[in-house]
């Protein structure tokens, strides 16, 4: 084998050996001499593959994220951007989808935001943020088709309010943060809960007879060469 | 002094230092060697006052909560049940109170979730959870307002859960979790969603004239001797 074949190895089981030991024993179980003992290296051997350990760990995260988007596919398929009702549907669906996800990879879950980022000299690679934005995609689709009257940035801080809800929902109630809760009443709450968020918008939003107007009183794009 | 007065005082000072070390360091920077320091006692001293270091900080948690359920007064004070919009806009407002607290004493508030009491042999103190149940109620009453419809024990799960929406918000928000946001932004975020939530709650419940209708079929107290 040569040097890159082998360091591509390296690096594989360096990922599977971290992503299994924050699966079984969350982020706090991860050192750099269990991960090289468990893939066979010296600790020299993870720097020289990943430069540092937030690197290793973000990676492992990056799988994660994955993992969880491969779960939405199903609910993107039901072509819920076609009705305001479909929206709301799938509003819920997503904010289920995540509940779902954390109970069945609890520690990957929390490692998701335990972690920090530590190198103050350096964002967060883009290609870990490309990723989070993927993911946020997916909640800006149905809101768009609730909320057409709302720019893209308006759109995307939304999208991120709208997860931080359903966050702050999971991660109390799975925490028994404020009193033992069930998933059962758990399930229950966010459909209350995000769907009343989604009623809400749709119903603070201007009215389409309103919207029409605005529109007609602005120059067409035909008419306006793109402008306005 | 008598033995009970040099406790008394001891207590106190022993409070103070583990309240200044959480307000400067987080609750990472709590040590019992540094709090005996600080209060000029020894280590066994912290132990015979509070029986553990979880009980201490548990206290100091409490005096935050204490402090933030200060800050709602005024809230309370403008008679928010009075109107379904009144107690919607309370809603808003009590939801901005919690991220002006979580910006005016942010290591404080985030040692109150922090902290994981970890004597599984005994639940939390009810002296804690009364305090917590006592915070939650505040967003009760004006949920109260939004839909009479519901009965107590659903009223004090939806008030967690608009507890935990709020949470949400504020901490990714503080966290810049899911990328840069601007107090600014995190302000209109939170009178968007948490308003919209209230109004969605209001839509979503069962109209007046359902629910005179629900009530009519069912036999009055009166006649039916406090049944149904």
């Amino acid at each position: 084998m040569n040097a890159s074949r082998v360091r591509g190895d390296l690096r594989q089981r360096l990922l599977e050996a971290a992503q299994s030991t924050i699966a079984a024993s969350g982020l706090s179980g991860v050192s750099a001499r269990g991960l090289a003992e468990q893939a066979g290296c010296s600790v020299t051997g993870i720097y020289r593959v990943f430069g540092d350990i937030d690197s290793l760990i973000l990676e492992v995260n990056l799988a994660t994220l994955l993992l969880f988007e491969s779960s939405l596919v199903e609910i993107r398929a039901t072509g819920f951007h076609r009705t305001p009702e479909g929206a709301r549907a799938a509003l819920v669906r997503l904010a289920l989808a995540y509940l779902d996800f954390a109970l069945a990879h609890p520690l990957r879950w929390r490692a998701l935001f335990e972690f920090r980022w530590s190198r103050a000299d350096q964002p967060v690679p883009s290609w870990y943020t490309a990723e989070q934005g993927r993911l946020f995609s997916h909640i800006e689709a149905p809101l768009r088709a609730i909320r057409p009257d709302l720019g893209e940035e308006a759109l995307v801080t939304l999208a991120r309010s709208l997860f931080s809800v359903t966050h702050g929902l999971v991660s109390l109630g799975l925490d028994q943060r404020l009193g033992s809760i069930s998933p059962d009443v758990l399930v229950s709450q966010i459909e209350v809960v995000v769907g009343a968020m989604a009623v809400g918008l749709a119903q603070t939003a201007p009215r389409p007879a309103q919207a029409m107007r605005a529109r007609a009183a602005r120059p067409s794009p035909a008419a306006g060469d793109g402008e306005g």
